[in-house]
């Protein structure tokens, strides 16, 4: 029997759903490693077609092939940003800062979003007391500073690859790079390290930058980009920075030169052997560009890498 | 020139993490389908070892090895639980329920989230004026009560599939069924719905819920068990209930039978048919037991079918 049943079901009351509930959730999302604690902290993602060039040795419509092969827009990029912040227990450290809260109202809150999931996670940027930067991009340094300008992390020893250093602070490297992006990132550096008073602590390669936190020369991105082995008992993490951009484009065709690599002969050789060693040893990765969290595996394929996402766990 | 370097940058001040700073970021995720809102909301996850008998035909060896190669614990199963809201414009309407709030202090948080993740999404219970049910199973009806067994939803009108309701609400079945679990369902079923007075709107397969939701039969996890083609404008999803379990597991092996599907036979057969029409046409999906949130697509593989897990945006 069934009791009263009603037969009018669709004719109740229009739902009037609050302003809050058309607000994506907070980005964040926290793991274990041993001891320590991962953050993974979404700056948000930028959305645009695919520039002319975008990969030197791919065509538009091969780009566009291997986006719709990941179920993709093949008509357009959506690339992420994902920081990290790691609690050592004894440092709260965040490697890598976005694009910068002022992108926020640029970007129509798409970007720029670090700050504001920062502070949804529960940390403080006062309380941050270490910021490692992997290399000198602007979506990785930007967030150094706050919308005008002032230092986004007031308490914080700011941490660089020394090679990147040497590099973007050259002068004669400066007056010798390309009109276009290349001398846009020259100034972009200057301005923010400016900003700092170039107050900064630069950091050798297969050293650890923090107790747990080991710097691995990953060039080729940039001169001097860096990833991270995060270790802390028996568990690890390999944070791989950009050593690819998008996974759907980029670990499945390794062999393609992104614009954005320097030197994309070198990047590709990066690349390779760190994909093949995090493959064959089935460690977790963390990557910046990768679909958020950001936390996956890497299986090798015939023709290149297939990234295996770590399930979401509701618990930390 | 480095200008001030500190080189003592691992000698900062402790770090001290806000309580805040330990929880899970608020479980869910906001997409559109055409005019329609989707809001995936967790009930947390289950995380146990693997039973005896989990699946009639394979042996647990065989469990373990498809964990492995999924990179997930071979050892022990974590079962996601993802109820989704619909906002249509004229209606909020909530799918399946969860394992129920009394759940959250028995599983110590890990699972019974929903209502807590309903009002973190913005949502109020009382704002819901539709739930739809797929299934009878206490991890899709549980979530009905509150933890003192009152209405959850206490303003909605509560649908469930005629078939599923015909089963479960037959005392001659119920009178046939198997000592343990098929008898406990059975009680669980008249627990619930008693303390509803019974009070549902049974709704029929190939005809729509509500405008824009229509109920697909998908039997063989159980009687009457539903899924649903949510469409808006050209937009749609598949929502697919438990037409599969974790997919590393069983979209992976679609000829595992486990044992909680009621007709394995009947199951398979039906996981076969969507999944083969779900990746023809490269539908989007929406799992209730795949990883949160749960949206993917699915590609065919030589021996079953591999999930492509839809990157989150971080933006709606």
């Amino acid at each position: 029997m069934l009791g009263a049943v009603s037969s009018d079901s669709s004719a109740g009351a229009s739902a009037a759903t609050p302003a809050k509930a058309n607000q994506q959730a907070p980005g964040f999302y926290r793991y274990k490693v041993g001891e320590y604690q991962i953050t993974a902290v979404t700056d948000g993602v930028s959305t645009y077609p695919i520039p002319d060039g975008f990969v030197t040795n791919a065509s538009k419509a091969e780009i566009s092939a291997a986006l719709a092969a990941a179920y993709l827009d093949p008509e357009q990029l959506s690339v992420p940003y994902t920081p990290i912040v790691v609690n050592t227990g004894a440092h709260l450290a965040v490697i890598d800062t976005g694009t910068g809260e002022g992108n926020f109202a640029t970007s129509k809150g798409a970007a720029g979003q670090f700050q504001r999931n920062l502070r949804a996670a529960g940390f403080t940027p006062e309380a941050v007391d270490v910021v490692i930067i992997s290399h000198f991009h602007g979506d990785h340094v930007n967030g150094l500073l706050t919308a005008d300008g002032k230092l986004a992390f007031p308490n914080a020893t700011v941490m660089v690859p020394e090679k990147e250093w040497a590099f973007w602070m050259d002068d004669g490297e400066m007056s010798r790079a390309p009109k276009g992006r290349m001398e846009g990132l020259f100034k972009n550096n200057r301005r923010v390290f400016d900003a700092l008073n170039r107050k900064v602590t630069p950091y050798a390669w297969e050293k650890d930058v923090l107790p747990g936190i080991k710097a691995v020369g990953t060039p080729g991105h940039t001169p001097g980009h860096t990833s991270y082995v995060i270790s802390s008992g028996k568990d690890q993490v390999f944070v791989q920075s950009d050593v690819t951009n998008l996974p759907a484009l980029f670990a499945r065709n390794p062999g393609w030169h992104p614009a954005f690599d320097q030197d994309g002969v070198m990047a590709e050789a990066t690349r390779r052997r760190v994909y093949d060693m995090v493959a064959a040893e089935r460690m977790l990765i963390q990557g910046f560009h990768y679909p958020f969290p950001g936390a996956a595996y890497l299986e090798k394929t015939s023709s290149g890498y297939r990234e295996i996402p770590r399930p979401w766990m509701p618990v930390v």
